[in-house]
């Protein structure tokens, strides 16, 4: 499985990702599925992967090849990023049937999800999850962030924490709880984790992260959350 | 859906039901999904459950007419935990087949699954996972707590939290922590949420609780972890 996340604040974007991928216990590997293309001044455009490793990795071979043979209508040259979300779903879809018409499908699932941000020279920043079906949704204001794969376990601290308002700083910290407790809870998620932040408005791409397993920050926060949690739950009201 | 939790603590056992069951948006009710059978002394059971309403109601009635009825091998008469949970497991298949026989299945689904625990004199209390299919598994020794329906949202604090020495007051208050985060993060699990604890060897029902959506203690509990939760992650560690 995966765990990405990215999240929408006026400040900026924030992704957050996972790199373990299974096809089965024994099967167990490394990739990232996060990718960025950007012109300094004129756009930067993130993009997270869940699903069909397969389907991904050809999903973002094609996006390099029509933006280097200059295709029309490639990333660099799409006015929108609504228009991005659009292209990115043709080509998920495109790629998913390729191999689905072959009939070779028993027990097979070609299926990718992506979430897919940035922000165009003139436009506002924007966000959107991708379903394998092409189809795409924007960022909600009320809840500003979206997860794909294992969403469950670190949605709760996303919905008490992430507002509108909140920095760029205290977003990254709550990605990173909220990869901590999935990664705590699910064995199918695990680092490295890649972090990568957008200023609004900057046109260049923010900080950059990469986090191993044994990365000190990585461990003190582990450490720090989990104290501050048993600690905070001891101050808790009893039931009497 | 549903969110049901039991935990197995040297001190004894925590079970927690929410009460919200739904068979689409607008067909929203509220029914209790815990059951108890004691006799003081002798035995102690608590039965939750999740899944399809009219198999878990079948079931109970069941239980209830084989006890009334004396037969043998009823929930009074059975010496040992496993096999309660043997025979639930009969009864759980029982009632779903009854209906599936009937060739009415399409997009019916009857499964149910149980969580049940408690103690029979001679015995060492235990708790019992029922799957659809009529089999079981015993809780684990390191993560002694089980969890049926929406279990992702809630597990992260349990896992956290929840250890063989851990207080019969800790283990109600993490379980409501849990339950908490869990209506938080999905609309199909609500309240009333009722609580039951058993003190080990005691053999009569420990307290029992019904908390309505705006009993005093539940906001209480809520607006405090939400307090704490955000002062403990203002003080984490940032990432430079």
């Amino acid at each position: 499985m995966t765990y990405c996340l990215a999240i929408k604040i006026d400040a900026g974007l924030v992704f957050v990702s996972d790199s373990r991928t299974n096809a089965g216990p024994d099967q167990v590997s490394t990739y990232s599925k996060m990718r960025s293309w950007g012109a300094a001044g004129d756009r930067q455009i993130v993009m997270l992967s869940a699903g069909n490793l397969a389907t991904t990795q050809a999903v973002v071979t094609r996006i390099q090849r029509d933006i280097d043979e200059q295709v029309e209508g490639n990333l660099f040259s799409l006015r929108y990023m609504s228009e991005v979300a659009e292209y990115l779903g043709k080509l998920n879809v495109k790629q998913q049937t390729k191999h689905v018409d072959q009939g070779m499908t028993a027990g097979f699932n070609a299926e990718a999800t992506f979430i897919v941000g940035g922000q165009i020279a003139g436009q506002p920043p924007n966000l959107y999850m991708v379903y394998p079906q092409g189809n795409y949704i924007n960022v909600s204001d009320t809840s500003p962030f979206m997860q794909i794969g294992e969403a469950k376990y670190g949605k709760p601290i996303l919905d008490r924490i992430i507002h509108h308002d909140t920095s760029i700083d205290d977003a990254v910290r709550c990605a990173l709880v909220s990869m901590d407790s999935t990664i705590r809870s699910n064995v199918t998620v695990g680092p490295p984790i890649e972090i990568v932040t957008y200023l609004t408005d900057s046109l260049v791409m923010g900080k950059y992260w990469k986090l191993e397993a044994d990365d000190p920050y990585l461990l003190d926060l582990k450490s720090a959350w989990d104290e501050k949690l048993r600690q905070a739950f001891c101050e808790l009201p009893r039931l009497e």
